[in-house]
């Protein structure tokens, strides 16, 4: 087994240096808040994470390999395991989540981006930690070792490996000759975001703090909140639109917006994914606004439609903020909303699920399926904005979504030994794997994960990793072949 | 559209008459046990039918063009609609299922050997239409239509294309030069599973028409009963391992039982797919029988695998009879048996469900992706009893699945308009498409389908046809392109 691990050391170190930077500004916070048993939780993971990550850079200088693709993966499972570790530390130095599995449950479910929380008490935890937990949110949605390598181009690694392991799509256009331009291109476009999602908060009357704290839930399709009942806290109109809005715009695909400013608004509304995605949001969010109103669940038509938006957005950009507790809605609206679980966000976007473009693909293929048993000696190739699809991307994509749900039965097998009900350990699954939060029953919106065994807590833990990892990073390292090629 | 109507009338009209013909048991079980009512309504069903059939016949006696691809998907298609509303007749002229919805449902579900019922008392019928309820699960489950083709050969239409549209699994070996022979050899073999089951269950104390009424369900794994308790009436461990072993060889590929009277006993168990089925129910019955041991339910480790056993053949032959209710087992035994559902049987069984063999490509599908992703320039074709899989026999494979996939979710979502739990309409869904009968909750083990509403009724009686005619049948009469193909 000839892995380069000199590189895989000096990136994980890396890693280690950036989330200690990373945890200083929720440090800050917790000074304006003066919490010092929280400045003193952070600084002993700071300042041992700090050290220890230079330690491995330095101990790993020598002259590099190749780097392989194996390496790659490798990298990417072992630092989101480790990051969630290491951002798990300040919860249990400071007793607030004193059980180690729940701190990584919490960690892992901000980092992917999911926003399922073993929390029976949101609001009784520190702002310090608070802010930690949601900024886990922002820092994940981007992919937190583009991050590193935007931020630290000279590890000596091809990022292109570590992009194709961690991108959030199946496809991830070169915008710029080097990948750290685009991964710095990327994070400004993701700054803008976040700066323009936190202003437009705070005109709706939040403090700068809980501005912040939604906004990194928002544009990192998380849906962590400082409040127990969530986006329903404010009872606002404003915040919910405005953050409907971002949310949705979070679920594009980012390389998109760079179409906008190369080209025009045309351009951008002309890709297939994107059409698709907008043609389910509006459907969805008629039906159940309709419906709503119909069933006599909310006599007044513009509520209704003002919660069958929200929760369209936050479903679908796999966000899981919560403004009413949907699981009270009737059939039908569920069974809307946990279509659009599967169905998840844009590729390249920050949100999780299934994606529309691999929807779009398998609708197509499903449509050729059925006029190939009329005209068999017909077999043409798909295609995608006007451009072919090859044989071998069209058999990827089914064998992600064919272990997609694989995933989800073994999941939901194994969560069963808890034995709750059918419908909260599937829900629990979807929720983790497509990285979305709630799901229904004992998962509902107003519920949360505190009810599994550390097993389940462990297990969903890796799900949500591979939800965002997209399956096969995590998968890759079980296979045998990976770890003995030569068999 | 240049459609072949001479021969779909005289297919259809054949049909009408072998419906009528096979009435006639059922009304001499009716003089047997004196229900006057009973036969009066047989006759007033069997006669108008028969003369009917004749006619379209004779009216349709004209030089025939050729029969396409297309009129082979109507005939089916119609056939099977026709056959159920025909078979319904006597159910709604008797009065013992006064609403027509209702019988249709019930005669949908026979001949597409669901087993799903919307009677509440099965005990309070006429003996005579509960045999011709069982009844239909019989000539369902080899096809209506490949019997009407071994008993009237001179039809004038090429038996291949309708083979095509009915045949419930990917492959249909010819087994012989002529279609009719080859229909006719395995209707001779689905005879004589029929009689042995019938004498073994006689031996264990059954009465002669229970044997009968039970062994229709096991061999065309349907699943009525006539009693309220299923099989759990008899309570005998005799009866219920003659009943799980006959629903497992109903479950496997007819055509390999040829293999075993050609070859030996070897090449039969040399079959991938027969070995995965195999090795599905050890599994299952396995991890069952332990965890209801374990977990306290049963407390006998004998009863706890014959209940295993039992469950699990029944699902995954997708038969559908019951010895115990199994919506009050842990739920880790109840996802398993989800998970069963959606696997279901053999190719060229009696049985329905994606089929194993499907699930067979799906996971070496899935292990194709896997590997891909460290080896992404050695793609290689998929390989199945040591032969190649065509890259379009795999992307149908995917589409098929898919498509299911898609069925129950959109099936889901209409059923739940009647806003019963998201567990009842899922299951529902699940049940009646793969043909299974009982899901969980509403439609769990001891419940039945009268709870739905006429529309539920109606969609779940084209589901479970479009299930037992593997969906493009179906699915294809619903596309504009097929009705004007120069679109």
């Amino acid at each position: 087994m000839d892995l380069n691990w000199n590189v895989i050391f000096r990136v994980t170190g890396a890693l280690f240096i950036v989330i200690g930077f990373s945890m200083i500004p929720a440090m800050i916070v917790s000074a304006i808040y003066t919490e010092p048993d929280i400045i003193e939780a952070f600084i002993k993971t700071i300042i041992p994470s700090i050290l220890f990550g230079g330690l491995l850079i330095l101990l790993n200088k020598q002259k590099e390999g190749r780097t392989k693709v194996r390496d790659g993966y490798i990298i990417v499972a072992l630092c989101w395991i480790l990051a969630s570790c290491v951002a798990a530390a300040p919860f249990v130095i400071s007793g607030e989540i004193a059980n180690p599995i729940d701190a990584f449950f919490e960690t892992c479910s901000g980092f992917s981006t999911t926003g399922a929380s073993i929390l029976t008490d949101v609001e009784a935890m520190s702002k310090g930690l608070l802010f930690w937990r949601s900024f886990t949110h922002w820092l994940g949605g981007m992919g937190i070792l583009i991050f590193a390598i935007a931020l630290l181009p000279n590890l000596g690694i091809s990022g292109q490996a570590i992009a194709k392991a961690e991108t959030p799509g199946p496809t991830l256009d070169k915008l710029t000759p080097k990948l750290s331009d685009t991964a710095k291109m990327l994070y400004l476009l993701y700054l803008c975001f976040t700066a323009t999602e936190t202003i437009l908060l705070m005109f709706g009357g939040l403090s700068p703090f809980d501005s912040l704290v939604h906004t990194f839930g928002t544009v990192g399709t998380g849906g962590f909140s400082s409040y127990n009942d969530s986006i329903a806290h404010f009872d606002s109109a404003y915040v919910d639109i405005v953050i409907s809005i971002f949310m949705i715009l979070s679920g594009v695909n980012f390389n998109l917006y760079f179409i906008i400013i190369r080209q025009n608004l045309k351009g951008f509304f002309k890709d297939a994914e994107l059409r698709l995605y907008l043609a389910i949001i509006g459907t969805s969010t008629l039906l159940i606004g309709i419906y709503l109103y119909v069933a006599g669940d909310i006599n007044n038509i513009w509520t209704s439609f003002r919660y069958s938006l929200f929760q369209t957005a936050t479903i679908i950009s796999t966000t899981g903020f919560v403004t009413t507790d949907f699981y009270l809605w009737p059939t039908f609206c569920k069974m809307l909303l946990l279509l659009l679980m599967f169905v998840g966000a844009c590729s390249c976007s920050t949100g999780g699920g299934v994606k529309v473009i691999r929807i779009l693909v398998i609708l197509k293929l499903i449509k050729r399926g059925v006029s190939l048993k009329l005209h068999p000696n017909a077999f043409v190739s798909l295609k995608m904005n006007n451009k072919p699809l090859p044989v071998d991307t069209v058999s990827a994509i089914a064998s992600f979504v064919f272990l997609y749900i694989f995933t989800i039965f073994a999941g939901t097998i194994i969560v069963s030994i808890d034995d709750f009900s059918l419908l909260t350990n599937f829900s629990a699954v979807v929720a983790c794997l497509g990285n979305i939060g709630p799901g229904f029953d004992l998962v509902g919106p107003v519920m949360n994960y505190s009810i599994f065994s550390n097993v389940s807590k462990l297990l969903l833990s890796f799900i949500m990793l591979a939800g965002r990892l997209e399956l096969f990073t995590i998968f890759l390292l079980l296979t045998p072949r990976f770890w003995n090629p030569n068999r």
